[in-house]
């Protein structure tokens, strides 16, 4: 396995900063990609171990780029994810004043969260997108534009300097992250999991959600993202991107994923990992009748009652 | 074993006639009782090997005794059922004219399906209630009253004539009864099948109903029959008698006993056994993702993700 982690670049991104929280990211040569895409790619070829890239974003929602490429094409499987608070700095060329700002960048994404700010304190900047706010600060650097959205961290590897810190308009403002390798076997349960799953209706009968999702509520299983996506058959045809709690090693949820597999066309299990948000002690309490030992001893029961001791 | 069948006498009743479609019965000795709850503990301690006793009936639903007999006490287990279709006879001492009855009097089970033609041919006559149609019938042969409604057959026995056949208010009406015995390992499927059990809640919440129901529509398993009984714990406390269909051998049947198990405060099982009203032929096709293959296929699947192998 090549020692290195792929991951959504340039340098001094938010994926960079959030990258580099996993400790196992400290003995890994980092390796930035220009997509998503080519960074996913990397790990489907074997050129990288594995890739980290964004998932999931308080404000905006699933990052539909990064779940199109895990429902479609070669099977990939998330190892880790990573929450990181985002908050931006408006990044400049030393000694210049809020007065002097007449041009504005950083990627698309980082606009609604810095939309207020602006319309407060620069109403009449204009603003054009980068390729990424790393490069928003580069643009500055160079002198394309006056100033940068971007992560403070940028300013110091572009030789900026931060006029405001801490910019966000939405309060806790989160990217989540997902550290994505080919498939093996998951890591042992945290006791604090999730399970990432794609579902494929096999019809769109009236209902048909409400069963998929019955088959979680059955055992019991909360959900935590709910994304559908189109299947690219047409309009009204999606399939779902669904997080829930709980690892596949846990008799609900794997119970819960056979029923899927059973009624639906198709499921991509996409891994069961630890919860970035939740120690085991934060984690809800199952509902009655959910727990391992609820299933053990009900599979026991019924074999009794198979047998006719009872 | 004993090789006795009790049955909910006396002789010359619909449970006899029913009984005697058995082909098993041929080879026991058929002994009447009183009562179901007599019938019942013959076989609870030992002094007959199964009893046969009437357990639902098309036009009035559920029969209470029966079901509240089997809800409490000593577990037993259904092994048989058999449908009868019910149509009554109005039995006279021979001679007797239709002009000549004052009085009428059988099983007050009997009374529903008789009421109708009392009112267009009999208006007048007064209805009083016997143990059973068999005891009517023996009353009017007494004297004590002019007619009696009962089977048929109950005629000869008697000494009595049929001065009327084929009544019955309802069309289809038909009784289904049951043999009863200890518990022991259910015969093998037939294909044709059905799982009775008892199913007590864990506590009212709204939607408690729904989610034990829940449980056999997740696995695509239709239900026969649900009929409440109090609990005797006081007004709004119910147990819930619940035939399913299908075999508690069957995959998806016994996915839903152990759901249920695991979510009620207490299951009891009563039994799978043949149907008698369907033939392989007649059973109604599965929804998708209900066959045992398909069970046993996501089962493989979850255990080649759990294993990292997809």
């Amino acid at each position: 396995m090549p020692a290195s982690y792929a991951y959504l670049g340039p340098e001094g991104t938010f994926t960079e900063v959030a990258l580099r929280t996993l400790p196992e990211a400290a003995t890994r040569e980092l390796v930035p990609y220009v997509s998503v895409q080519s960074a996913l790619d990397a790990v489907r070829v074997g050129e990288a171990e594995a890739a980290f890239v964004p998932i999931e974003n308080s404000v905006e929602g699933g990052i539909t780029t990064t779940l199109d490429e895990l429902v479609a094409g070669q099977p990939l499987m998330i190892y880790r994810e990573v929450l990181l608070s985002i908050t931006f700095a408006l990044l400049v060329r030393p000694g210049t004043k809020l007065s002097d700002i007449k041009t504005v960048t950083a990627h698309p994404a980082a606009q609604p969260q810095v939309r207020n700010w602006l319309k407060a304190n620069l109403p009449d900047a204009l603003w054009e997108s980068a390729a990424s706010n790393a490069d928003g600060a580069r643009l500055v650097q160079e002198g394309r534009y006056d100033a940068a959205f971007a992560g403070e961290f940028a300013a110091a590897r572009y030789g900026l300097e931060a006029l405001e810190t801490g910019i966000h308009d939405a309060e806790n403002a989160q990217t989540r992250f997902v550290l994505v390798g080919r498939p093996a076997r998951p890591a042992a349960p945290t006791g604090a999991d999730k399970t990432s799953v794609v579902l494929w209706q096999r019809d769109d009968h009236p209902g048909a959600l409400r069963d998929l999702l019955g088959e979680f509520a059955t055992r019991g299983i909360n959900l935590m993202l709910l994304q559908s996506r189109p299947t690219g058959a047409g309009i009204g045809n999606y399939c779902f991107c669904i997080d829930a709690e709980g690892h596949i090693s846990d008799r609900r949820v794997a119970e819960a994923l056979m029923g899927l597999k059973r009624i639906c066309l198709q499921v991509r299990f996409l891994g069961s990992y630890p919860r970035a948000d939740a120690t085991t002690a934060d984690v809800r309490p199952l509902l009655p009748g959910t727990s391992d030992e609820e299933f053990s001893s009900a599979a026991d029961w019924v074999a009794r009652c198979q047998d006719g001791r009872f």
